[in-house]
């Protein structure tokens, strides 16, 4: 994968779209701001869709699933084995998400990008498999250059597909037992904090184990001589890349993947929780222009989260202490946005109703 | 209205439906505690409605609608005529609360209790009418007895009338220019906060706006000798009620009369904003019972809400930064109620799945 790709520029927002927006947000029966975040998310879907009447009526949600190595070291509260054994409920529809993404009549598809407990094939489970799982990133580099450039490539593949079905909106998800590790590591790395602030319980750890998580997440940080970097030393472009490569996983690397090819398509993604919002952060540092193309989801329970998203200036629309990653948080949120469009675009304006204005 | 009847107990909940409830949760293919506040929705639902299997298909959306007197002080940034304009707004569906009860696919029912500019006869408007508005509580009491009866008992009926058609969720919505004065004015008045602390820019006044309205509701909360009251005297019962006669609203009674319906007869129902959860404290504080029955949608813009869900014990799903009204925070709060209730009902157990559990 050529970091010249990942750097070309995104699709332009519609500025015309978002000022007529915002002047029929002022018109509508309503005291002005009344909706609060409803009113700046119709706006901003208007800004992204060239659209003063925007719709997320289809939907794509892409569940990203790999295996970590670092489980190896005992920081994840289930085995190994769900990875493989999620993927097929998310086919069976068993899974959360495999819920959520039928009640908001959503296109779900599920990418495998190499679990330890390979469920084989299922109706709508891609294989984009690159290893049975990443090296052990307490030992060594996660991802060789190739398999990093695998990963992200089936992250922006995933996207184009999504896009020849005319997708309004790109929520990508996350299965990966031990990837609160990895995605804590990638935090520390990106934002140079410390494992204590940023390792949490991830599925259920307790005290002894997020303790264990964070001492593995700094020794792994040092042998790859990626904390303490230099005061002041931003992390941008390839330097980024090579974090990811050292700490990362394939489905975060994918999920970075899709949010830069989305953007670069001009479609709007919704990112979901703490895995996905560090892929996003990752993207954004690689090509700033993709945050113009970032909605937010929710705040997770998950502690690091609330870091990753003030570093991103991101207010999300839920915080509602979920934890689960698969794109759940996201797709929660879903009718939050048609709910913005469709008072955006049914409301009657003062004139239309014949209602007075403010004095 | 006799308060022995606002006092009657309200149905039991389900224990029974509640532990088997919590039980599944804790079997769902999910970390346990993973889906945060959607999993404890799903419980108390389950737990009101007497299933383990708990939905919320069938909503009812009931705004009151009334004027108050207090208008004349100039305690608003919109002119009293707006209230009836409003209601036929609703009626023809540009409200933003229309868009929303037919996104939802709610029943919607409008109780016109007295407005300035009435707007007459209109399909889903109940006339119930009491006076075109209260009196001007900055010089007399609000309402007499009887109307305060009147107002009680139309929001009673109203659950009652959906109750027939066999709801299983009720919203109560308000719509009165000059009401958030009114509910600041009860919410000092049975909180015993200062007006300085309560008092807001409902529908967009400016700073010397709040500070004349706060001054206002000083004056009357003196005049009808409700601030400060002598310390530590708990006020309930008969009090509450002198208090919403003295400095309430039509609408704000009937919202409180409602509540105490439908916890009696069995039907949740979904808090709106900062006037009904004013509504709510006051149905409380007449029947702690009711409270039971109560899950809060969000919490508003308006500074005194946060205040009120505090003193109602109550953690609200949403903070979108919405003041509008018209039940429109817990309209969008009904679809996580859904996804809650879909969740909890469709996924995969850990046996159902082959999914291995927690080490």
């Amino acid at each position: 994968m050529d970091i010249n790709n990942l750097a070309q520029p995104c699709a332009a927002l519609n500025e015309g779209a978002r000022t007529e927006a915002l002047a029929r947000q002022g018109m509508l029966t309503k005291p002005p701001g009344a909706l609060g975040m409803l009113e700046s998310v119709a706006v901003a879907l208007a800004a992204m869709q060239g659209s003063a009447r925007p719709e997320v009526a289809r939907v794509q949600i892409s569940i990203f699933a790999a295996d970590h190595g670092v489980a190896d070291e005992g920081v994840s509260a289930f085995p190994q084995e769900v990875t493989g054994e999620m993927v097929k409920n998310f086919a069976l529809g068993g899974a959360a998400i495999s819920v959520l993404a039928k009640t908001l009549a959503a296109r779900l598809e599920v990418v495998n990008l190499g679990v330890v407990n390979d469920p084989g094939e299922w109706p709508d489970v891609m294989r984009a498999v690159i290893a049975p799982m990443t090296a052990n990133f307490a030992a060594e580099p996660a991802m060789t250059r190739i398999q990093l450039a695998s990963a992200i490539r089936a992250g922006s593949e995933s996207v184009l597909r999504a896009k020849q079905a005319g997708i309004q909106l790109f929520i990508g998800g996350d299965m990966g037992i031990a990837n609160t590790t990895s995605a804590s590591a990638l935090a520390c790395a990106l934002l140079q904090e410390s494992a204590q602030l940023l390792a949490g319980p991830g599925t259920g750890l307790d005290r002894a184990g997020v303790a264990h998580k964070a001492w593995v997440i700094e020794r792994s940080l040092e042998l790859h001589g990626l904390f303490p970097r230099p005061a002041g030393s931003e992390i941008e472009g390839e330097g980024a890349l090579e974090i990811l490569r050292c700490v990362g996983g394939f489905e975060i690397a994918a999920l970075m993947g899709a949010y830069i090819t989305a953007a670069q398509q001009g479609i709007p993604s919704l990112v979901d929780g703490f895995i996905s919002s560090v892929a996003a952060l990752f993207a954004v540092r690689i090509n700033p222009q993709v945050r113009d193309w970032l909605l937010f989801a929710h705040m997770s329970a998950e502690p690091g989260h609330q870091r990753v998203l003030a570093a991103l200036d991101a207010q999300p629309l839920l915080q509602l202490g979920m934890r689960l990653g698969e794109g759940s948080g996201a797709a929660v949120a879903v009718p939050l946005l048609r709910m913005a469009c469709a008072l955006h675009n049914g409301m009657a304006t003062f004139e239309e109703a014949a209602v007075s204005e403010k004095i």
